[in-house]
């Protein structure tokens, strides 16, 4: 019995006319064998490769040294290798590709990822196959996640959200924002992640958008912006939360009533049917409509392997809403030396509607104190 | 005034005969522009370019939103942008390669890396155009280091050198592999490191050549392989150590002092004229003359931006040493299912011979006896 993903991808492939779908890129190839091949990602030179083409078959292209663990981790039974100084993997591709019967067929590759060389060689090996595109085709099929992808981004959306109220509670004043991140980063993979990003700012810094954590101590007064995003079995989470050490101002407070009314707002909307460019209007609309011009052109995005994938909540996507999608939503207002505020919470459509992946742990409806 | 990586490039450029020079990757772009741009690292379709050609030409392009960043910290001062959504970056490019007088001349270009797509569009473009690859050139560009890189390097390499020892001698009984690789983690962090990874192998797991750390506890007896690979300002530190929980046996000293003794005969070769192959058998022979096969099929590699980067010290390699190579050795024998034996250190050639960059702080020639 092939794995649901690979099913899902071979339909899709046969929707579209394909004879034959390959992926080459570490999101695309983690996405379709179920595991990072390590030197995927660590070196550019070794090529790892998924093929999926007519009737069952199915397999994977590795570098030598990665043959074996591949055996053991990969979705694919059918595992071929390369030498990596003596052996072009291009080759290897054109032969599965011609054993697969798709030589003279319909490929859709991945041309916005897979090197230069070796679509040359390919074009040299296979002249009588047409080489098309296949990023939409991927950027659908992952955008509607499995059953076994939600258990993961739930699992990792849970620690995040817990770990950051952990972390935020505990700060005072005279703490630096580097300390808060170590402790972020001890929780998170004491709690099983494989590794993760977080973003602190205080003070005026929190008012910038990517903001690395410095030894600036925390001040009383502070506004604090605390972004995390983790990385769990290749599957991410992200989560945002804002704070204030001490007692908050009433232009905060109001700023922050407009945050998360312009959350509820959209959630009013998060279900099957709406589109994507709806929420946006929604969210700039209701922003606009209290003075405040978001700092953002988007309201959120599609979370899964990568961070940011589709759905991006924007008026520039042709997405409607459908049950099993994953995606932010993160109201954002940025002023430049002065503070800034930020939300940020994981979704799952569901047949309604929507699934709080985080913020049920730690919630922000309103400013968290610290200190 | 030009910069001295920029010069080289562009010398080297000249001296083969190619009237533009065009990098695409992360590693080539960050050490052409001298910084990275983040979103080269994590969003694939946000291409970065750089392109040296005739004269004084020297461009780089960027992602709109990365323009104000590259405008600060890149080493070209002239940026070029495109909008992700509605702009082809290839099209940029062939504007730019137009500009510099190089659509009908010999284009040395990452074709190793460059997406397919860009590569179509670029010779739709530009038809009057010869693309060649440019891999060798930066391979040789790259592997004799500026003083500045060299600075960097010795930074992040006496700091490792520091962390490993005080982390080592700080082991007790009980301590787990996780415990140690936070502490390492820490330290790394507090003392600039941008960003790390380490591997701690303990008991048999010291035989397993990269060995993510665990909750398993060091006990008594046990033989504890540390290899830490640091990131600073781009550039890495690779040092790796032998321990021992307490009294080595017999055996154990005899292994080691075969590895020691091969790094010492190594040494006496490490210098200008010396072929990296001729070193790599100097190497394998005192092992095998010993009765010990060696685990890898490499003495070392150079370490720059990458980890692994020109020269591997190996027979298929033919390059001779020259100064300001920067390279590690890194004698290592594992006996699966029982324990692990590596010393791992980094080394600048000098017009007379080396310089050890690691080694001096922390030295392994015996084992490090802990607890």
């Amino acid at each position: 019995m092939e794995h649901e993903v690979l099913g899902k991808l071979r339909t899709a492939m046969r929707n579209a006319g394909h004879d034959a779908l390959v992926a080459f890129s570490q999101d695309n190839v983690t996405y379709t064998a179920g595991f990072l091949v390590p030197s995927h990602a660590s070196n550019r030179f070794r090529r790892t490769i998924t093929v999926i083409a007519a009737d069952a078959f199915a397999a994977q292209i590795v570098v030598n040294v990665e043959e074996n663990l591949a055996r053991q981790r990969s979705r694919f039974s059918d595992i071929r290798s390369y030498n990596q100084f003596t052996q072009d993997p291009a080759d290897v591709l054109a032969d599965v590709l011609t054993e697969a019967g798709a030589d003279r067929g319909r490929i859709a590759i991945e041309l916005d990822y897979m090197p230069a060389q070796d679509y040359i060689r390919l074009r040299e090996r296979l002249p009588g196959a047409t080489l098309v595109p296949c990023r939409e085709l991927y950027f659908d099929t992952r955008m509607i996640k499995t059953e076994e992808e939600i258990a993961v981004l739930t699992e990792v959306g849970r620690l995040t959200d817990r770990v950051v109220g952990e972390v935020l509670r505990g700060i005072r004043p005279g703490m630096t924002e580097k300390a808060v991140a170590q402790l972020i980063g001890n929780l998170m993979l004491e709690g099983g992640c494989d590794g993760l990003k977080c973003q602190v700012g205080s003070g005026v810094r929190s008012g910038i958008t990517n903001c690395t954590p410095t030894d600036k101590p925390i001040d009383p007064g502070d506004v604090i912006r605390v972004e995390i995003l983790g990385d769990m079995k290749q599957y991410r989470s992200n989560v945002t939360r804002t704070a204030v050490l001490g007692e908050p101002t009433s232009e905060q407070r109001r700023i922050w009533d407009v945050m998360i009314g312009s959350r509820e707002a959209c959630k009013a909307l998060l279900k099957p049917g709406t589109a994507v460019a709806d929420l946006w209007r929604t969210y700039s609309k209701y922003l606009v409509n209290r003075g405040i011009e978001p700092t953002l052109k988007f309201l959120g995005h599609g979370i899964g392997q990568t961070i940011h994938e589709e759905p991006y909540i924007t008026d520039s996507r042709n997405v409607v809403l459908a049950p099993n999608i994953t995606c932010t939503m993160e109201p954002l207002y940025m002023m430049p030396g002065r503070m800034g505020f930020h939300v940020e919470d994981m979704y799952r459509i569901t047949p309604t509607g929507f699934e709080a992946i985080t913020g049920t742990i730690t919630p922000n409806d309103q400013l968290i104190r610290v200190g």
